[in-house]
């Protein structure tokens, strides 16, 4: 056999798969509790409503569910993320919509139009892990700034404004951050908008979370503070209607996302046509707040569970972790622990998974005492369960 | 409102997305026949399977069809990918497969697996639009080797080969080709394969219409005469069930598979489940031979029908073309004109619509006297009519 290394282009060389591939695998084991993915609760799936749905479309429609569909997305469709996008004032009538295959690929390609070689990109730390790969894989320098337990550290912000040439974006998920859990202030958001005007440079919000509060107040997106047409907002279907469907979009100004569509055109020509129709008929024939509704209030009762169950089983005033008030996400820091490795191991032996918090980091080789949970997946019987065996893996490990 | 030139990858700065857009809204507008496109029949495609398909999976296996699924694909649908490459040989057992969204997810992804700035990437001259600006937008060089009647000249591709440093691959469309509709001989194929074994390079075989012989003997692949694991074979579930659900799939060394697994990954995470599971159903369920056997007899009767038309309605000795054995597209040129674009436009007075050589040249802005037909869209009916139209056309601009 041929040796490949030299083929690889330089943004590959550095990859490995088996992080990711890994996580998957713990996932797929049936016997583990997984508090490590980023599923949304699958038993309130709509199934029999989208099984109806797809049946009338493909009756009624086939050649236009099946045959190719325009890069831009259905006239519907983008009708659908316009509603959603409304609601959080994320959109005005200068702004263009694409809809994407996840909302994913809006954040991969909006990077690919953006980032040459050596360009910075400013993101939280942490921050999303398939975001900040798909960052690296345009070799971009990725500027980290601490997030509080009320969003980005914006005088440290600013301070990387301001020491580093070539920023072309701020990447933020201002609301029930990945991994997090937090949501920027009001203040801040304000102060993000001010220091991306000031220092000129775009910024990428990306919101998949935000319908998901269960507690709290909710505070005005990046997007509806911005006026110079600086913020691209990413949304998504994935957290609200179905994972699996794939479908995301962006939303921004129309310069900025005719380049994003030749990219998509390129890239998976369209989003799948059948995806996206029984989106729109899933928004014409019920109420997709109430069906939100649902999942916030589902969610809610999972977080305060865990929060219940990190409160008896975990080892008192060893761990520090947020109390979220929406979204899927919580964080925990060890302040005990230099590297939270052995206690992942250990939790994996009591047959449940928790995500490192290293993934998550800038520089993922330096080690982390910190690691993600996810509420939103597991039954709540399984998230206790879960806090339990995971209370002891402590235990044994801060022992 | 802001200047967004600056904020731009070099990569993206040369991109103009009114072409391809311009094409769709042609093929759009429904009183224009449109022989531009590259759509397959959608009279075939066989909705009341899927709508009872997807009704199925939808009641019987909701978290299944909705949630987040592994970027590699589904293990079932990655067993219909082999099924369907194990027909022609272009799977071995040390091979990796991956589900892709669109089989052009493939080759965009292939392509960012490996070309730096300034690689080189030989293509066929003319070649597929689609692959060539995903190729161009990793800032690649690309070098041509005119197709001849029997597939790519093999003593150009050798002098590419030995006057150009950093070619990393051959990217080839042996089986009638995109836009030309031939198909590479057997000898040419091996020659291909002896010629990137002495170069040292990859080949990127990209086979969406191998299914669609309508005359002729089928040929052996090039990933089934590869020895040494250079091909990477990239498969269309689009021209034999749907291009709308952009099911595709990649396969080939272990070692190139997940670099471009985790380039997916951060691209769109996975394929739709739905989309994959659909597929699965349909293939164990019906045979989807006996399917494309109807797909085939179509082609083939539409094609001959264009031909007759040609014969019939095209001034006689002005236009080349040529007669393909499969496929979708013939390729026709006009020896006596410099530039196909009054053509061009006088047919879209016409109401019919042809796409112009130049947008599968590796020069675009060069002028071209060559132009695309598809014969697998409209009905017969619509292809003697559109024809008819394009001949007068051709009597006009020619006169």
């Amino acid at each position: 056999m041929i040796n490949y290394e030299k083929f690889y282009s330089d943004r590959v060389k550095p990859m490995k798969g088996s992080a990711i591939r890994e996580m998957f695998k713990r996932m797929a084991d049936p016997s583990i509790i997984s508090l490590a993915g980023g599923n949304p609760a699958s038993e309130l799936f709509p199934g029999a409503e989208l099984a109806e749905i797809a049946n009338d479309i493909l009756t009624k429609n086939p050649a236009g569910a099946l045959q190719y569909g325009t890069t831009d997305g259905l006239p519907a469709m983008k009708e659908c993320a316009r509603k959603r996008a409304e609601k959080v004032g994320a959109v005005n009538d200068d702004d263009q919509i694409l809809i994407m295959t996840g909302a994913n690929q809006g954040i991969d390609l909006f990077a690919k139009a953006l980032i040459n070689k050596g360009d910075k990109i400013i993101v939280e730390s942490p921050s999303f892990i398939g975001s900040l790969n798909a960052f690296r894989t345009y070799e971009c320098e990725l500027v980290g700034v601490k997030v509080e337990s009320d969003g980005m550290d914006v005088c440290k912000l600013e301070e990387a404004l301001k020491n580093n040439d070539n920023v072309k974006m701020i990447y933020t998920i201002p609301t029930f951050q990945n991994p997090t859990g937090t949501t920027m202030s009001l203040e801040k958001r304000k102060k993000v908008i001010e220091l991306a005007n000031k220092y000129d440079v775009l910024v990428l919000e990306d919101n998949p979370y935000g319908d998901l509060r269960f507690s709290g107040e909710d505070l005005p997106t990046l997007k509806s503070l911005d006026t110079e047409g600086r913020v691209i907002y990413a949304g998504s279907f994935s957290k609200i209607l179905s994972p699996g469907m794939r479908l995301g979009y962006i939303i921004g100004a129309p310069a900025i996302l005719e380049k994003i569509e030749i990219l998509k055109q390129v890239n998976d020509v369209h989003t799948p046509v059948l995806n996206q129709m029984m989106c729109v008929e899933f928004m014409n024939k019920y109420d997709i707040d109430e069906y939100i509704e649902k999942n916030r209030r589902l969610y809610g009762e999972k977080c305060n569970a865990m929060l219940d169950a990190i409160d008896k089983y975990f080892p008192k005033g060893k761990v520090n972790y947020t109390v979220p008030q929406g979204g899927i996400f919580m964080w925990c820091e060890c302040p005990e622990l230099n590297d939270i490795s052995p206690l992942v191991d250990k939790a994996l032996e009591k047959k449940v998974a928790i995500v490192p918090g290293s993934n998550f980091a800038i520089d993922i080789k330096a080690p982390s005492n910190m690691f993600r949970l996810n509420f939103s997946s597991a039954t709540i019987d399984n998230i206790v369960e879960g806090i339990k065996r995971l209370g002891e893996a402590l235990n044994e490990v801060l022992d």
